[in-house]
Order: structure tokens, then C-alpha cells, then sequence
């Protein structure tokens, strides 16, 4: 059981991660100000924090300086034995943070593959040659706005 | 059973949509040179042509005139009577093109969520009052990568 | 697992959850004296006591005044790093109570879908700017009736 | 499948629903305005061109005389014989109108059952001996909001 | 885990209801024995034993007594702010016992539906306002029967 | 796709079912009616409607006579070569009628399985040797009720 | 968490089973071994050791000798409270050899039941007044072959 | 649709099936009676039936000449083009006659597993080098009893 | 509903497909006598047949001439405008044949994840960067041997 | 819950694997240096390491060696008494690098069974009689290539 304001998803991941976001509560950074530190997004951080993404030496230095914590209790957790097991949760999720995303594929993903084929033929976006931004914006109301920018590496099927 | 060329989910659409795709492929333009003449975005135009976007009358007439398809065919079928039936196919898709978007979620959903938190509050991403856009970039190595933006209103969550 | 007369649902929520629903036991106070206390609306309170809404910082100053809990615990518990991760048990729920408002929903979805479409157009419902209340009223025959009233913008597809 | 602007889901229904569908296009009434004349709710009319209420005689009488339709098809649809066999389409829903008043209950179901504990005791909200309501009203913004009203019967658990 | 001889489905449950059943073992009552005392149901009663029902406070005193246990204890257990969660195991059920019970609806249920149409006319059988009971009897060739007896309300559909 | 006022579901079945819906429709006889003229209960004949029961020659006689079809015809649709491919529709159901059964073995399936051990020991009510019926008759307070029995032989487990 | 060697299904059931285990594999004797010891066939015995059957006074005697287990032990967990809750892990099984079982079934299953038509009529083959042998032969290449023998009485349908 | 007396299962396979089971029909043998002028086991007819299994070209001379089939019809059909998709129907059946075959299982799974790697070692009983038989057999109070035995080659674990 | 001899999987394809394999049939040609006539692998060429790959137009041209179709045919179904929808079938698949290649992933999926994360480092084997070929070889008891290689690009996790 | 660094699934199984992927860890050997201590290929000894495979003797007393593990330790956990449960996780995988393997499938598997079927005639390849290698090649642009190679005997279906 995850302990009070703590994302309850953690308990399903080893405790590593549980540590991260204790640290990350105390150092009262966010995702944004540790990738600033790390020279990386703040994707790719979360995605550390949730146990999705894997960092590297260099990482993992910079990560235990950020947070304060020591580097051997990091290089042991993430070294060359760790490789992340992804996915996480349940599909389709019953939270609306996570449903919304998921609507929108439920909704245009017909569309978005017809698109896809139209400008780049037979083939996918990887999902592994990837990158993944989020933004806050101002729309034409002014009202705030979230912009989520996915950018993979077109893979064209291979005939052989 | 759709016709060979036609995607084959369209069978589970109304005929107006078979008649839509038999039309734009006979016409040889793609969903942007469509959305260039309607003055929408393709992603737009695409959702039209499965069904998942209602075009408002302004949309159908310059349709009707986009792919030479009589308006009154046109009117009778996106008249006041019609209200789409969003969502299409099962998932999780099998089809790769969709199951790599829907892999996005898997993998990174509890760290969106997270960073949406930390930008916004507490709140979501609207898929309703809500854009998308898809582009062809070039990476670093001259690659060709998809590059997807989904850009919807943040709407708090109310408190009464 | 939980203690004798606390729901059973709680055991899938952080600790926090327990302690309020054991300081509501003790205080007598039903949601609806609470939320006297607190100038909310029940259904609210009764959220944040399943996880389902974060209180803001004037609420949780309340909160502990109504329920003689510590203010810096609860802050701790709803402070920033706090967000709730909605969705609570399995559907279709077996409880009997939960199951008839899903029934509701299995038998007149689409006719409600309809006359939204006939009352606003095309759009939705929120369920973000959305706020809800429960009554005890009379019916005709003297009998009592849950009158559940569900109040949410109306959100517009947009065109782009 | 459906013809142009008809709801996907009649054709799970026997065709009676798909000529009720018909002929209200035709009349240009709305469900509100069929029930007027019938001295209905439009909730309960729409329920009944989805299959999911059952008109007594005199139902029949006015709905044969507002939608010009022969009283005689309409008495043999709805006879003796007939009972409504209530339910349609698949949960979760992947429609967002839908998929919103689902949400509102993955949210907020056991915050509901515990005031409903509260204020009644052991039982739970008829579906049967219920009838609900939909209005457009305005909020505090004057945005327009979709309200709905459930009004069911409390059944006490009996003991024996 | 169950101790040995306590039913496995206990363990999803508030440890009063393993108390219930050790002292009902210790007893050497069966649920015909404690439902004599308790001026009850044995089905009733059973249905007490696994959270299923809710007891009054005259069935608490008299639970207390039948049993040997500390009425205070019960009192804080089955007290108001108690409320059943009704529902247990999954469904279908693999034991056969509870099977069986299930095949009769696989396989009769819309007969037993068109029935009760047939003598009621549109409406169901309350699950709320309902009693069973269980009895064993004779058949024609002298062997043991199962009689079960479900005795609901019949609930009209309401008009409005 | 049935016609108006047949029962949806006959449309998974075999087309004699439907005929013998439309001869009892034109006859205007109960499932009661014909279970007079056979000898049989209502339920059975019920569950020879619905293909879930196969008639003996007997039976098949004197229902050709009761709904004046071709004996030939029913001896063909029923004879050697016929067996009932048991259980309809999907579970759980969406039907209110068909859930409310459902409901009570949600709710009350444990205490049934420990109820019928207690009087029986380790085994089963059969499904098999198993017989049914249904009544109207009236509660204390007038109310009509839908009384339902379950009769099924008893099989004790064997040890070998 | 099952001990080292000890079949992992053992972790969903009461502790008594483990116990039966450990004794067994100290004891370094088959369940023929231990079938012989107590004049049952070593299916129903293996049976016993998954918690899938239930020992009657004389099998407790035997087995409290034969494992050199204490028999007021034995006696507690077999008594009259037991009940088996019959059914272990999940449906389709991963597992290759309970795979295979299954596929049997999966490809034969309408054969079989075709076959028990015409050689019994309208009924089953009982799963309770059951037992089952398991043997090791030789095919005609000497190959050691698996042969299973299921042996139910087979329970004509009632008419009633 | 299946004919009136056609197993309903036979609509999802081609229809040489259903011409199969006619022919059967109409020659008033049984599939042990066709095994017999086959010089084959009546399951493995029963399977070729049901598309199951692959007759070869003796087995489709023989069944041409059994059943007074043309045998060009059923070398067509049964050429080297065809292969059988094997799999009928969905697990678990709602059928009690496929539901006792599978309920063994579910109870008798594991026993069966510990049984057959006593007596074999680490490996499977195969469903391809598989054979089966069918019998009606008498029991010790002369009741019918179905006895079927399942016979397949044991398969030890490769290493490598 | 398929033909006789022909994939029943094809009836949830387009018409082309079915074509294709009826040419195929006629011509006698195995999927490695129509490859080595388009000088391409026998798989990719299977992949063809089944819709799972989209020939380039040198391939139609070949495939015109080996299967003597007409090329405006095959251009028009394999144009521009055809994309795959690929995903066959349900899984688990009930087909033997399928199910040992998805239990060979069952069983060793951990240990294959593994291995490539010690060979490779963190990243994936791609699908689509993917060629794979099936071959007949001999075991040391000279025993026929089925030999799949699959064969994907390495792809690394991308940091950002 | 696992230790940092150790993979997850391994919470699943009994704790002699986490031992066995401890001292793996300390003895920074590779699976391949492991087999080739061993005289074994390295997925057959991942397959031990994840309880999917059953080490002999002979594999056992090398094991041990190789890790600098007490025999007797393993002699206990593998010994006549232990047999795999296999079949680890859940599917379809979430995880990317189990997807990509599964998604194979889901693409080929028709084609692959038709080839089978060309090659071998009626039957399978064997899952049990199977041994497969995983390698690291290198590609025409020199890429890292992920090169499986599946190896099952062929087995006929046998006709009884």
C-alpha cells in the first residue's frame, strides 16, 4: 500500500521507485526542474520515475546528484541486471486523465492509420525510436491547453 | 464485406462512408488535399470519412464539391437526424499501425498523468474541445518519423 | 482488509482514506453535516472520503476542524504532490446499489444519447465540470424515492 | 445496417424501431415534441423507439396518430405479445456521450452508495419504478449544462 | 488464508464473519438452529454469516446470545454505519455446487422471462423484497430433492 | 432479424422455433393454455419453445394438436436426430428480468452452497433431474409476488 | 508462496493441503502407494490432496496412518464443517500439460456430445456419481501412452 | 441458419458438413454404424463430422460409398487443399453436456497433472498422437454409465 | 461461408483473397513455387495471400503472371490505396497448430526477454524490420523437424 | 515484491528462482556462460531460471558448481518431487519486447499453419519436442539483428 500522496500505481513496481518519488516530494522539484538537471525531457524522466525507461550511466549520476541520494544505492538498482519490464495498469484505464488519452485512439485511430499510410505507405510510428513531449499552451480563448506531441521514427515494412 | 482497396472496418459503417472512400479514391486526392479545399485539417476530414466527426453544413457543401458527390445525398445523410457513433474496432487493436499508438499509453499513461498534474493540477485533457495534427518530420539522421500532436483544453475538476 | 464496518473498497485506497471514514464513525456526523461544516455540497465531501476529489487547502482546513484530525496530517495526505487516481471497484459492479444506477445506464444509454443530440447538438456531458446531488423526496404515493440529480456542461465537438 | 443518419444500434432491434425512426425524421419532431402529445416524457418516448419501454394501448393510440403511422402495425408491434427484452449495446461503451454517465458511476458509485446508505438505510434506487428527466439549463457563466434526474423508488432489503 | 474448515471465501471478507462462523463451529448449531432462535430464516441467516444481509438490532441481540459472543462486539460490527456489500466469488462459479444453480438460468432463462410476462405482464421479480428458502424433500422414487423456493416482488415498469 | 413481437433471441435459433411462436401468437394460448393440453407444466413447455427441452413423441402429438401444425413437420424438427444445444444468450445478462435471477445467486450463492450442505452433506442439487414452476400469488400485503421452484434431485459426490 | 517444490496452486488453499503434501513427500510414497493404504483409487486420493474431494471417517483413519500424521488433525480439517469448494486456477490453463486436456475438449467436445446422444438420448454424462482411473500402457511401438478413463452415470433429462 | 434437426454449431463450417450430417440423417445410420463400413473408430468419424479431423482418401471412398455421396464432391472437398481449422464453439460451453467434460477438468486438473508426472516424469499426454472411445457401460446397480477414454502418447520435455 | 477446402479465415477478408487462394488451388502451386517465381520468400508470399503483407508492384505483376489473373485486377485491389489491416483471428487461437507457437511464448517469453536483454541491451526485436522462413529439416532420429526463424531488427530504446 | 534489479515475474515463483538469479548477479556470468559450464544452450537454462524447464540430475550438480550454490539446496528444489508449472505472465503482454513476439503471431499465424500444412501435411510442430536458439546477427546495413529460431518435431495427426 502506497503511504498518503503517494501515485498508489508504485506498489506494483519494486521499491526503487517509491524511493525516487520520496525524494522528488522532499526535494520539491518537478519532473521539469530534474530534467533541467539531467539534460534530458521531462518524459523521458517520468518514464524513469515509473519505471518505464531505463537511464544510462551518465543518468544516473546526474539523477542521484539532483535528488540527493547515493549513487551506489542507484548504480545497483539500475545497472547492467535492470531492464524494465513496461505497461503498467490496466486497459482501458478507469481514471479520466487516462481514459481521455485513450479515447482519442478509440475515436481516430482508423483515421490517423489512413493519414499515416497516405503520407509514409505501408508501415508504423515506432514506439521504441521515440520521443514524447508535453507542453501547457494558451488557445485562441486564452484558456489553458494541453499539447502532447508524439514523435517516432517511421518503420516501413520490410519485404523479403 | 468491403470491396478490395476499401478498408475493411468500413463494413461496419453505414453505406454513406463506403460511398465517401469510393469517391475520394476515385478522385485520386488525399485527406490533405481534401481538408485543403474545405479549409479544415486533415485529421479533421479523415474523421468525417469514418464516421467519428459530424461536418457542419458549410463542410458538406464544399465535400459535395471536393469529391463531385450530389449535395442533397450529402445533406440527407449529415442532416440534424445524424449524430455519430464514435469509437471503432476492438481494443487493444491487432493491427501494428494501431497497436504502437495504443503501446504509447501502456508504456507512458501514469507519467502523463503525473506530468499533466504537475503543469495543470488537478484536471484532464479534453478530448472533445480537442485537435490533432500529424505531420512528416525529418530526424537527426535524415529519417522520416511521424510526428503526431494531440492538443485538447484543460478543464479542471469542479468543486461543489 | 478492513475493520468491522468500514466498506471493504477501502482496503484498495492509502491508509488516509481509512482515517477519515474512522474519524467520520466517531464524530456521528453523516457526509451531509460535514459537508455543512465544510459549505460543500455532500456528494463532494463523500468524494474526497473514497479518493475520488481533492480538497482544496480551505476544505482540508475544515476537514480537520470538523473531524478533530490534525491539520498538518491531512495536508501532508492532500498537499501538492496529491492527486486522485479515480475509478473505484470492478464493472459491472455485483453490489445491488451500484448496479442499478449501471442499469439505468444499460437501458436508456442510447435514448439519452439521443435527446442530448436533439436538446445541444453534437457533444457531451462532462463529467469534469460536473457537479451532482442526492435527495430524499416523496413520490405520490408517500413512498420514498433517491432522487440523483447529475448536472454537467455541455461540452461541443469542435471543428478545426 | 442502417440507412444514412439512422442510429447504428437499430439494427439489433426488430424493424419495427428502425420505421419508428423513420417516421419521426420524416414528421421533423423532436422526442420532446411526440411527447407532448402524447402526455409523456420525452425520457420514456425515446425509451420506446429504443426498444426499451413498453407503450400500453392508449401509447399506441397517440404515437400512431403523431407519427401518421397505421394504428394496426403499431397494435400488432406492441400487443400482448410483445415484451421489451431491455439492454443495448456493449459496456464499457466506447462512445463519449456514453462513456461520460459511465464515468460519472466508475467515479462516483461508492460515494453514492454510502449516501444512500445514509439517508434510507439497506436497499437501493428502484430501476423499475423510475423515471428520469433530461433538461438544458444554464450555469453561473451562463454556459449551457446537461442535467439529468433519476427518481427511483427506495427498496428496503426486506428481512424474513 | 481460511483456517481449515472455514469456507475460502471468507478470507475477501471483515474478519467478524470468520468470527461468526468459528463460534457457529464451536456451537455445533446449524443455520436451522440459529434461525429457530432468531425467529428467522435459515436463508436469512446464512446470508448474515457472509455480509450478505444486513441484521436489525433485535437479530443482533438474539445473534449474540444464539452464539456465545459479546454483544457489544456484534453491535460495533453490525452498527449503523455498516452497510452490506453484496456480492461474492466470480461468475460463472467453478464449483459445481454454486454451477448448477447458474445452468438453470443459462438454460431456462428466457423461458422463465416469457413466463412471467405471460401472468405479470411487463415488469421483474424484486431481488430487493424477497425471501428464499431451502428445503429438503422427498421425490417419487423416495430420493433426496433440493427444493429452492425464490419469492420476489413483482415490480411493475413504471410510465411516465 | 425477428419480426415484431417475436422474441429477439429466437433469432439464434433454428426457424421451428419461431414457427411455434408465431402458432401459439395466432393461437392465443398461455405457455399455461398448452401445458394444459400436454399434460405438462408450463416450464417445460416454456423450455420446449425456447429449444431448450426436447419433447417425447407423446408430447409432440398432442402439441401439433394444441397449436394445429403438421404433425409431420414438428415429428421432423424433433425427432431422433434432434438435440438441444443448450443455453441462451449471453451472461450476465442485460436484461432486467434475467439479471434480478442472476442477482440472487450474486448475493446468495455461498450461503445456498453451505445451506445445502448442512442438510445434505457433499454434493449437488441436479440440473438434470430437475424440475420447476412458477406462480403468481400474493404477499401480506396483497402484493402479487413471483414465486419460483427450484427442484433438483440430490447427488451426493462419489468415492471411489 | 509455496515452498521450494511444493505445486504453487497450493498458495490458494487452506494450509492443511501443504501439510498433506509435506507429509507425502517425506513419506517418499505415490498417491497409488497411498491409494493402496486405503482401498480408493489414487485419482479420488489425489483428489483429496488438492482439496477437490472430500474423505469420509474411514479415509481420515486411514490417511492419519498412512502419513503418520496425527488424526485429531486430520479430524479438525475433515470434519463435518468441510466442505470442498471445488475448482483450482484458471480457464484456458497455461500450463502445457492441463493444456492439452482442454484441447481435447476444444476439438472434440460436439462430436462427444453428438456420440452421447446416440447412444443415450437427451442427457449427460454425471461429473458427481464420477470416478476416473489413470494408466500408463503401451501403444504399438511400445511408446508409453497416457490413457484416462472418465466414468459418470449418465442422467437422462426430466420432463415434467 | 441450421435446418430444423441440424446441430446449430454446423452454421459456422463450410457446408460440406451440413451435407454430411443430411446424408447421415437420411441414411439413418450412426456414426458407429459408418465407423464400422469405415474400418475406423466412431470419435474419429463423429470428428470428420464436425471438420475436425482429416479423412484419408481410403476414409473418403469409403464414407462416399457409406453415405451414397458422389466421391468427386468429397474429394473436393477433402483434397490436399484442405486442412482442417480445428477449435468448435466457445470454452466454457454453456452446454451441460460439454460443461460435466469440462467440469472435470476444472476439478480434477491438477490431481490429474501430479498423477501423470508420477508415473511418466516431466512431460505431456499428446493431443495429436491422440485416440478416444466412447462406451456405454453398466454399473454396479446397472444404471447406464458414459465411459470414454482418453489415450495419448506421453511426450517427455526435450532438453537441449 | 467459405467453400469447400478453402480457409474459413478468409470470409473476414475482402473477396481479393479468396480469389487469390481459389487461383492458387487451380494452379497446384505451393507458396514456394509461386515464391520462387516472384523471387521473394515463400512467408512473405503466404503473408500476401492472407492480407498480413502488401506486394510492391513488381510482386503484382509476377503474381498476375504466375497465377494467371488478370494484372488490372490485382492493381486495382493491391493500389495505392490498399493497406493491410493486419491481425488474424482471436487469440488464445483454438487451432492446435496456432496454439504450440503461442505456447512456446507462453512458456518462454521471460527467458527470451531476458537472453536479449543480456545480448542486445534494452530495446526489442522489430516485427516490421522482420523476415522469417520455414523449413523441413531432419532431427537426429532422422525425424521431420519444423524449423521457424524469425529474424528482426535490433531496436534500441531511444533516450530524449 | 522483487529486489531492486530482479525481475518482477519473478514474485510468481517459488524463491528458489530469486536465489538462482541472485547468485547469477554476483557470479556476473551471462546465460551463455552459465550453458556453457553446462553443456546446455542458453535458453534452455533461462527456461531453469524461470521455472520453466526441469534441470536432470547431471544439470543439477553443474548448476550448482557453476553459481557456487549448496547442492543439496538444489537437489531439494529440483528434485522427483518438483514439476514446472508452466506458463508465466499474462497475455497479450504489455511488455514491448513480448508483444513484438506475440505480434508475429497475430500477423502469421495463418500463413505459418498453411505452410505447415504444404510442407508436413496434416499435424503440428511440437512445443515439447522442441528446442529453439536465440542469436545476434548482423544485417545487410550491418544492423544488430535478433535472429529466434523455433525447432519442434513434426507431429502428425493420428487416425483411429
Amino acid at each position: 500500500m502506497s503511504t498518503s500522496g503517494t501515485p498508489t500505481i508504485l506498489s506494483t513496481l519494486p521499491p526503487i521507485f517509491t524511493a525516487l518519488h520520496d525524494a522528488k516530494k522532499k526535494s520539491k522539484m518537478t519532473f521539469a526542474d530534474i530534467a533541467a538537471k539531467m539534460d534530458r525531457d521531462e518524459w523521458y524522466v517520468a518514464g524513469i520515475f515509473y519505471g518505464q525507461a531505463k537511464p544510462d550511466e551518465a543518468d544516473v549520476t546526474k539523477l542521484s546528484a539532483a535528488l540527493n541520494l547515493q549513487q551506489q544505492y542507484l548504480d545497483d538498482a539500475f545497472g547492467p541486471d535492470f531492464f524494465p519490464h513496461r505497461g503498467l495498469g490496466e486497459f482501458p484505464p478507469q481514471d479520466p486523465v487516462l481514459y481521455r488519452l485513450y479515447e482519442v485512439l478509440v475515436v481516430y485511430g482508423y483515421p490517423l492509420k489512413h493519414m499515416i499510410h497516405e503520407k509514409f505507405g505501408d508501415g508504423i510510428m515506432s514506439a521504441i525510436d521515440f520521443e514524447g513531449h508535453v507542453e501547457k499552451v494558451k488557445g485562441k480563448q486564452n484558456e489553458d491547453r494541453v499539447k502532447i506531441t508524439l514523435n517516432g521514427k517511421f518503420l516501413p515494412y520490410r519485404r523479403w
